[in-house]
């Protein structure tokens, strides 16, 4: 991992796709920043958030981010910290539910990660692989993340696969 | 690719496999016949299917065959035209719709792609790698589609599996 | 594959991952023990165990094991024949419907399989690929599967994804 590559996991729900770019992160040295964009709507959800904070351990440093993801992402770039975005899913997923300018925010992701003089690892769900979602907001959503992962992943040096805790490499 | 090549491109919602797909098919010398399976049955899918005729550009002639897919290939075949298939879903979907005699209308198909004479480049989603689907039609549908991704695969000379605009080599 | 190989398919809906581990299986000299989870809810699935017992052939013995399926491995094991396992998504969801003790369960067939002096082959579907399901039931199958996934790939030999009938090898 050079001072600015960009590492991409993309993977199914429960895949480890987390523990696995979170070791990638660890392996490293510096300081690391964990740009988190999960929101808790329900009990269910916050309990998992709180859960993967403490695995995490103590060598990260969390900072929420569920809609300006591209501002944090520049802030940590200038201080030099190895970023791991966990995860492009639920950040595409806040913007669409609260009306934000989804191809605006898009593009000023792409354009900060383009910036960025630092090692990041991002993560996002693959959900194009199962039957057409009945309700339209689902495969808006769909849409969204799926033109978003091929962006993502032209930009990146690194695209890994992952299933069952396992990578094949894209790219 | 050979003159008799089989290419098939298997992959997720906005993975990106029609613009993979055509861009081999464009870097070739001779005509391009792009088969068209998709129905517009309301103004979502129809203003996808008009923004998509659009960027393919002039050098394409497009055929609307929701249905007659078979025909369509060894009409092209004849001429001798370099021709991409969008998309199998769409086509197993429409003949589902149609209660027609779908096993007849898959064996028809591989029977013309085994005869073709000219390079055939089919694109088809994965749909199977979600939860169980709620109602019986989709369940159907997924089986049809990945009994027919089977047998297509084998024929075919080079399968690629595409997520986020790259594509992994199956076969 | 040795005498005590771990080998895991996981796939799709009608990847073609029971027919690719059935000949796998049958490429070896030995009995070949078939450890069936599926359970006839309904005709269309009566029909299809039917369907695939008598595909199948005679030189399996078919056992059907929706809960129990560790002890069921640890017998095949003693006798030193050739198991195959179909499938661990039936079983995580038949245990998730009879309100059993998952997490115990996953950790009896694990040392199962730690344990076996046998060829084992597992196969799975992976669910996780598609949209977030709307139901809780079928978010909490996904994630049991997906962990049980990661610990059963982390445990074996080789491990294959499954599509179209051709397999990539994450392991």
């Amino acid at each position: 991992m050079t001072k600015n590559s960009l590492t991409f996991f993309l993977g199914g729900a429960r895949s480890g796709k987390s523990r696995l770019a979170q070791e990638m992160a660890e392996s490293q040295h510096g300081s690391l920043a964990y740009l988190a964009t999960g929101q808790a709507f329900d009990a269910e959800m916050a309990d998992r958030i709180a859960r993967h904070r403490t695995d995490r351990g103590p060598r990260w440093r969390t900072t929420d981010c569920p809609l300006d993801l591209p501002a944090a992402i520049a802030r940590e770039a200038v201080l030099g910290n190895i970023v791991l975005v966990d995860c492009l899913t639920l950040w595409t997923s806040n913007l669409l539910l609260s009306d934000a300018d989804l191809p605006a925010a898009q593009a000023a992701l792409l354009a900060a990660l383009a910036a960025a003089r630092c090692p990041v690892i991002l993560i996002s769900n693959e959900t194009g692989l199962g039957i057409v979602p009945d309700n339209a907001l689902a495969r808006q959503f769909r849409d969204a993340a799926g033109r978003l992962h091929q962006q993502v992943a032209a930009l990146a040096d690194t695209v890994f696969f992952v299933a069952a805790g396992l990578t094949l490499r894209l790219k």
